[in-house]
């Protein structure tokens, strides 16, 4: 059964293999009449573009979106937006070798066992580069909550820990997405030699939400905690989520708990109560290693580009439920 | 938006306020002329059910399933099932004293301002008397996956941790779900002294599933893990929820972990290898302590409680996906 | 796959088989704070009700709602509102010559094939009972739309044609929706030939909607004209759907049609642009004729008791659609 | 609401305004592995393309379908299928004198009124031109069902109606798809006529299925006959939808119509019993009419390109039934 569609009324449904001619986005529910900027949304794809640090990948993708419906004279019409991105830079032949292997960790071998067939140029769906579709998307969410802010930022990589949370959301984060100058190139430095040794590297990434409407999020399996939990572990690599203090909650005794209003992390009972959300998403190290991560262009850690994709995430699932709630405004008090 | 229903092939949907009349489910997508046990359904609520032991609740619910639908001489017909229980032993008054107090940390006030109203009598749809629909749902989707096996325990409460994981699912889990005697007499001891002292404990629950059929899991947004995360995070006071080594991948570099299969968790690409499942899940400490607690009938952990309906909550996503994937067999080569 | 929920914000989701203990519905996405009014709903459920006339099968059965979730104090508390009806009349035995043997026409054959197995003491869920759980969706999706007025009555029956349309929607309608009397004595007296001869009649309905909401409908596949079709031809016994003219349509010149706004039928584009909507059906002849006929209590006609059923259907397109663009209110200019 | 989707198994979402840059379709849930023969898609796209004889508009539209994501070396991958078509010939200067204008009949007003914006410069999505969508996505569920054959014609235009039915599926439908050379003749100059006139037609499309799958369609909601009457009804201008005898039902005795198994019309209760279906329905004349009609480039009656479009919506509505009955298949005796 189909399991590219994202959200409900809010719905954005997303296309195209890592290798194929292009990636892109439909997205269904978008309100008419809002205004849309192509240079802030260009400027989304940049921070999640490879190629910008030397940590990175050696590939340099232009990721040009090309708006094909859904805007007219820069206004949403109500109808889908579809956005594409060529894939102009893709190189198939560095994966030839990988053909008929099956890299470990990946999902060549289960998508060949699901599909009884893959595209062996690349990772395809499975594929990080898919995320591209999910930044356009979270662009368009974002023009539905102008009011709320969105602020991801590192926490950890491998055993580098970030010692304070940035103050606000102005904060500045730096080249690779961590809000502090130091441990920001440490992990430079680290991951230079993570990417010189075939090493990788996983981490933790911090979602800040302000401003966030209150009673958003749908008892009892849409609850506002469920889809986000859905939306950021559905992203490659992602392997834990939680919500607030996360798994100090483990240890922590209810009298301690229930001190503080902040300790519910945005929500109670699954619904946003309009106070800061709090989200820790944990990423795992790329499973390529060894000669195979020094032959091909390979991140050895992709928290820095997850940073922004964590946010368009959070968008898409606030905006969804936001429309969601939205439709019994009328009925209320 | 409507929030209470589950699933898209294996598709369930509950109602029933902690304080109305009844809860229930009904089933839809069953598969027909598959046999129900009511004994073995109804030892599943028992697992589930408050009052079996000295650290639970004083209330004694009797949990008792009635089938109005969808089952025709102990044969599922393919048609929805509906299975309604009671609420016998609510006895409301309890709970007057709370009608214009919202309790911080519960779903009291942002329900209120949701829907314009609430049924101040107790949790309403937010109460973890709802999880009873869940076991039951959780029963039949087991019927689809006879040879899979869903085991869940208790791996911490407050500081106290277990040692060693369980070696097989024919693990004795004693009263409390904790597979080791001694950690459970302490936490039994620890439990009382709260209940005692109005205090309240979170904890985590692993569950381990064996068998599991491969392939199973949609790219990109309805990927196995995706749908695990959202069902866990849907459940009450559930914060955190982890695959495989969990919040530990944040500092293991790729080399480690790519020695070893297990550590994908079962999952490659968010789809099931057919290896075994590992899931962890936090659940934080009850939000009323103090002297609400010691006059109401609260549960001072509901870990113990928890175990059934997280093996539950697993059941029906892998039936779901068991036969969201079922529908491509025949094209497979 | 499921197929048993009908509609999307505000979803209802029907159970139970003709002969087994009770049918039902779910109703998911019902605002909250709507006040319920039980001897309203049990008059809908009269309407449905066979045994009120000569012309009806001789089973009296007691169509008794019990609300089991959803409403507190008789308000809609935005939860799922579940409602049983228990089946206290089912005589099986009357059916048990039928054990080993499929009706034409009905759904026996292909219900056992489909799903391997069947009840076969009635119907099961193809039976006209089944519309039982649709009138009481409908009396809740009316209350989200107090302004719009359904009424639909009978335009024909075998060979007798109604000549003129009523004026209003308080026009009389008789004992079984017919609204002109002549016509009307006619169709008893044909029908009570009908059933002392094992016959049986089919018809059209017609439905006019008064103050209907504009706005409404969702392009491209979910225009309301579709939705419409869909929640029609589900009926049992239902071939046929037109808007506005119908099947005049085939050989009017648009010159005559673009004369009159009327011919539009109340929707431009799929979307209603707040005139009348008229819609009709045809219901084709219940299969069972002859002997069998004879031996069992079955309707020579199902036209009479089908009228409030297509009002509810019409109500819960509605209601469905009126949530579905409420989202939206706030991004119009 | 979303409601640019349609399917649940297989879902296609369409996109794409009649005058912007592309329309086209995202498929989700196709099986992989089935061959793709471009030229069989271009064909079918020739098949509803305008400008083919005389009595269709001018337009010369080239309709080249790009295939941007899910087939990969000529096979269907299992990943979502995107497919583009560039409006390359839209003249929008010829609608400009529409701008301030709303054609009576058209979706012009009601789509300002819904979403507060429209694209002035033609239909948009309630163009006429969006059934190029449709059609792709009915060519690849086509793959789904080889052994079905679907075959469409026109048996009624204005007063013109075809005398007898076409003998089997390779009868030829001529040049505006109707099978038979006199009445395809006179419906010609008739057309013609309107043309020069400034007047528009209407008429009946019959849709003939054989070799369908038996035990499709779901009760109760999602009968496999209210899925094709959804999937009818949303065509620009479709007003009646019928199976079988369609309108005769309505007067035809119950005697006569359980003498003949044909008169079920392939369905029983709503689920295909593996007999030829055969479907009716009506779409009405052009509301443009007089001197707008002789200015722009418009057709005198859709008839003729409107029979691809009914075969391609049928195909998509039983690819999208089988898959949902097919997860079922591994628990049927």
């Amino acid at each position: 059964m189909p399991g590219n569609s994202f959200g409900h009324m809010f719905r954005c449904t997303t296309f195209g293999e890592s290798h194929g001619e292009a990636l892109g986005v439909v997205i269904d529910g978008m309100p008419g009449g809002l205004t849309v900027d192509m240079e802030a949304l260009k400027s989304e794809l940049r921070r999640r573009a490879p190629g910008q640090h030397a940590v990175h990948t050696g590939r340099k993708e232009e990721d040009l979106p090309e708006i094909v419906s859904g805007v007219f004279e820069n206004k949403t019409l109500g109808t889908p937006i579809t956005v594409l991105v060529r894939n102009t830079n893709q190189r198939s032949q560095d994966y030839d070798q990988l053909k008929d292997s099956y890299r470990p960790g990946h999902a060549d071998k289960t998508t060949l066992d699901k599909f009884g067939i893959r595209d062996h140029r690349g990772g395809g769906r499975a594929s990080g580069r898919e995320t591209v579709s999910r930044v356009i998307a979270g662009y368009f969410a974002g023009l539905i909550l102008p009011e709320t802010s969105f602020y991801a930022y590192i926490e950890q990589v491998g055993n580098f820990k970030l010692s304070n949370a940035p103050a606000d959301h102005s904060f500045d984060r730096g080249e690779i997405n961590i809000p502090d100058k130091k441990m920001s190139d440490e992990v430079v430095t680290f991951l230079k030699r993570c990417k010189d040794t075939g090493e990788s590297a996983g981490g933790t990434v911090t979602l800040s939400i302000k401003a966030a409407p209150a009673s958003l999020g749908e008892p009892v399996f849409d609850k506002l905690k469920a889809d986000f939990a859905k939306a950021m572990i559905s992203l490659p690599a992602c392997v834990g989520f939680s919500i607030g203090e996360g798994w100090n909650f483990a240890h922590k005794p209810g009298s301690e708990i229930s001190k503080d209003r902040k300790n519910f992390g945005g929500m109670e009972g699954g619904i946003s109560n309009g106070d800061d959300i709090l989200l820790k998403m944990v990423f795992k190290a790329p499973s390529t290693v060894g000669e195979k991560a020094l032959n091909g262009r390979h991140d050895p850690c992709i928290l820095p580009r997850v940073v922004p994709v964590v946010e368009a995430m959070a968008k898409i699932v606030m905006a969804d439920h936001y429309l969601r709630q939205a439709a019994y405004s009328t009925f209320l008090p």
